[in-house]
């Protein structure tokens, strides 16, 4: 620490232009009341920064790429800060982490440009949002999953219902109040669902999200898939703005950031792509045999 | 509660044989200390014991197959109980979970012979080791695996070193003091180690485990497998009873007692077979597309 200190009153001294520093993050969102600072909370973005604060000695802003709600998970958030030149930005990453919490950890950091932006310089973001079906509780998944075993779904119905959302849409009906934001108009890049063992999944991709909107079309689609909404009755509530009809948000607990698209990143794919693995029960899955 | 007391009433005036319930038990052992009742500690067996008390009004044993250690994990242990017939077998899973702390949860409960025994009929333990060896930390991982990423590990020196452990071997080298066993004869029936992805596991089955055995033959045999310890040197520590040479016991959090096999089990192999997943992170894993 003391070093660091020192480093950085010399870089006072001989004042230059911080450099700025990016970050991709992975947290287990279960104990956070999500990422945005708020008083009297623990919030992802509030631990970071007082774990930046800790080692500079002031306070900097972390402005990430997107927020996610209390209890949703992000395999690879990505955020940036402005720090001294005279900390190598590669270095972040584990003078972050010897300090920061069991449930967060910074997998890489690197020097970005002066313009580059965590938020206004993304082009896309991805959401996964993971379902069990199998009838029986699992610990070891239930952290990560919505555990749905009420009805069987129909993966088919949930493609089905899912591929009118992809273009440009105003998706009124998943928008929860209260994000300040002032339109719900979405570019959605990609909406795909598959089935793997007892899980199914559903991976949104969009140029931005609204407040809550994959948890409300989650806890819409499931009436889909389960047979109690038709696919056109499930298309007809979004485009006609019918907000009132979308009654159920599904658990936090079943979201995750998976990842963030930038026209330039400065870090190797294996650092921030997949990084939650999916779970696999089959006794024959992927053994390398030596 | 009230009905569940009302028909152990009944019972207790019309005194029948009470019934043999065998349960399949699933934890995350990160906050217990371990399966045995303790005095002033969090424990699986204190737990559970505590809430079939608080359900029938009286306190019985809970038998299980085998303690586990502070911080182990288990996938599905097994354990017996006697309780009133009243209450049918079966029900017995929701009653507990619906009581039940959300690190435990009880995946299956049925009657069982009265000379059924959890821990004596059983004829064999298994025991999964798992290490992590991507160098960056992955918080979805973190607590079922020991992050190794110190040295390369070969899979096939860990094979190598792994298989003259099955038979009947005495494995004092591997035996912690203070099991209260007088002896340390075990038969191995099975040590197995496979790499998959990032990941390396080992799975030893044994007729039964001594105290401390999977982690201080792990904390041995990553020296095999980064090649500071020749394979022959790994077998004549313990074929000698070396046990002051084993010097490093391997963390809990990467060790899960898999699965306990009886001659007689009357409960369906999805229910107890395999219950912790595998984490895959290949994007194509066995994906269904539907």
């Amino acid at each position: 620490m003391a070093s660091l200190a020192e480093q950085l009153k010399a870089d006072t001294v001989g004042w230059t232009k911080p450099q700025r520093v990016a970050l991709v993050i992975q947290y287990i969102g279960t104990r956070f009341h999500g990422w945005q600072r708020q008083p009297q909370q623990r919030t992802v973005q509030g631990e970071i920064e007082a774990v930046i604060e800790m080692v500079l000695g002031y306070f900097v802003t972390l402005h990430g790429a997107g927020r996610t709600d209390a209890g949703v998970h992000a395999a690879a958030q990505v955020a940036h800060f402005d720090a001294p030149t005279t900390i190598p930005a590669h270095r972040w990453a584990s003078i972050l982490n010897h300090r920061l919490s069991a449930d967060i950890v910074i997998r890489a950091s690197a020097q970005v440009s002066n313009t580059w932006h965590a938020q206004f310089s993304a082009q896309w973001r991805r959401y996964r949002y993971s379902l069990y079906t199998d009838p029986c509780p699992n610990l070891f998944v239930q952290p990560y999953t919505w555990h749905y075993y009420y009805e069987p779904l129909d993966v088919e119905r949930l493609q089905a219902a899912l591929a009118p959302l992809v273009g440009h849409h105003d998706l009124t009906a998943f928008h929860r109040a209260g994000s300040g934001r002032g339109h719900s108009r979405v570019e959605v890049q990609a909406a795909d669902c598959y089935r793997q063992e007892s899980f199914i999944h559903v991976e949104l991709q969009a140029s931005g999200f609204l407040y809550g909107m994959v948890r409300l079309i989650m806890g819409l689609l499931v009436d889909v898939g389960c047979g109690s909404l038709t696919v056109d009755a499930f298309t007809q509530i979004w485009q006609r703005q019918q907000r009132e009809r979308v009654k159920y948000s599904a658990p936090a607990h079943g979201l995750c950031l998976l990842r963030v698209g930038y026209p330039e990143f400065p870090f190797a794919s294996h650092l921030w792509f997949d990084t939650q693995p999916r779970f696999c029960f089959a006794a024959t899955t992927d053994l390398v045999a030596v």
